[in-house]
């Protein structure tokens, strides 16, 4: 009973998450979903690609929180249109708030739209939300033992983002660990080393980013 | 219907608390939930804990984690008995895990017994396992925003460790910000600074858990 009853309530999800994908296909755009805990930088990696790339790409931000609208508004300073959703409560962001956010963010006249998912390690993943990505990022911070320990999350990212890496003087973290645990659950994901604070490491998501895109000028 | 077996499932579990809590009552075992990010150094914390408090406290662990028993492992090098729960996808500890792993840990003969939930900001806050104290903690690195971000974690605490205080200097972090945000949602709560890595602040959150565990000096 309580399976059926979530596999009516995912099915729902992908019904709607194969909208989106339709949307995204049809309109030429890219969209990502970006995972990660709590205080991993996704905020303030998406708001410096923003500003770095702003002559290169138009994009667009659906932020996922429980509450508040403070990463929205970071968003709009660094210059891209945002819509804010609270999820008051929920862990995770559904296909049918991104879909309602999609019209909201007029998602056809941008490059990409990146969906930044509300700050959890583990439910997001279970939920597709018609992206043609995923993002996990990891912050030195958290711990070497992560992808490990949240196998499912990181098996399904294209991309993997080890940020504040800046901080790897400071703290104990085992890199070639991390790199190695990563290949073993998803032996072809991009993995880009960064800190979205000094900069450091950025332009090879850059690189990958406008590739992806279809904007790059190889 | 979804609402109404989304709370017999809460009932379920709410049961289930209730059994673990006659059975700390019983037996005079204080419980203790911890709730935080993946990565905020909760094994680190309890692990550190044990070790110092090894003369006045016996204190067993349930380690709650989607998957490996590393975090037991460590624990037990600790030289505390630690149970270890694989939840399999599962986004946090239900009571109902907790009450078989108590008679696994023969929890009756501890002064405490130490919950490490699932690392998530956000599904353990609404399960009541039959604690009988939240102990939430939030790390430097996670970021000053994510009290007001995640209100209802916060609200549920008893304790808030604010812990990796020794990276602040590395870190732009408003501690007065966090400080005045925890007030807002909960009054009441003790908030302690302290460094599970460096040991800083560590005493005031002992004298805390050996007053409540009724084994104080005083």
């Amino acid at each position: 009973m309580k399976v059926s009853l979530n596999q009516k309530i995912l099915s729902r999800n992908e019904e709607c998450a194969q909208k989106n994908k339709a949307f995204f296909v049809e309109h030429g755009v890219l969209c990502l979903n970006f995972i990660s805990s709590p205080g991993s930088g996704k905020t303030t990696t998406i708001a410096r690609t923003i500003r770095d790339l702003k002559d290169k790409l138009k994009i667009g931000v659906i932020e996922g929180d429980i509450k508040t609208d403070t990463d929205a508004q970071k968003i709009r300073a660094a210059g891209a249109d945002a819509i804010q959703i609270e999820t008051r409560g929920a862990c995770h962001l559904s296909a049918e708030q991104v879909y309602n956010a999609i019209k909201a963010l007029d998602a056809e006249t941008k490059d990409v739209v990146i969906i930044e998912n509300v700050g959890n390690l583990v439910c997001p993943s279970a939920f597709d939300l018609g992206e043609n990505s995923r993002v996990v990022m990891l912050s030195v911070p958290e711990g070497d033992d992560k992808p490990v320990k949240y196998p499912g999350t990181f098996a399904g990212a294209e991309v993997v983002l080890i940020n504040k890496i800046d901080l790897m003087e400071h703290i104990e973290f085992n890199l070639e660990r991390v790199l190695a645990d990563i290949r073993v659950v998803n032996p072809n994901a991009k993995i880009f080393q960064v800190s979205a604070a000094t900069g450091e490491g950025l332009d090879q998501w850059y690189e990958w980013l406008l590739k992806r895109a279809g904007r790059s000028d190889d």
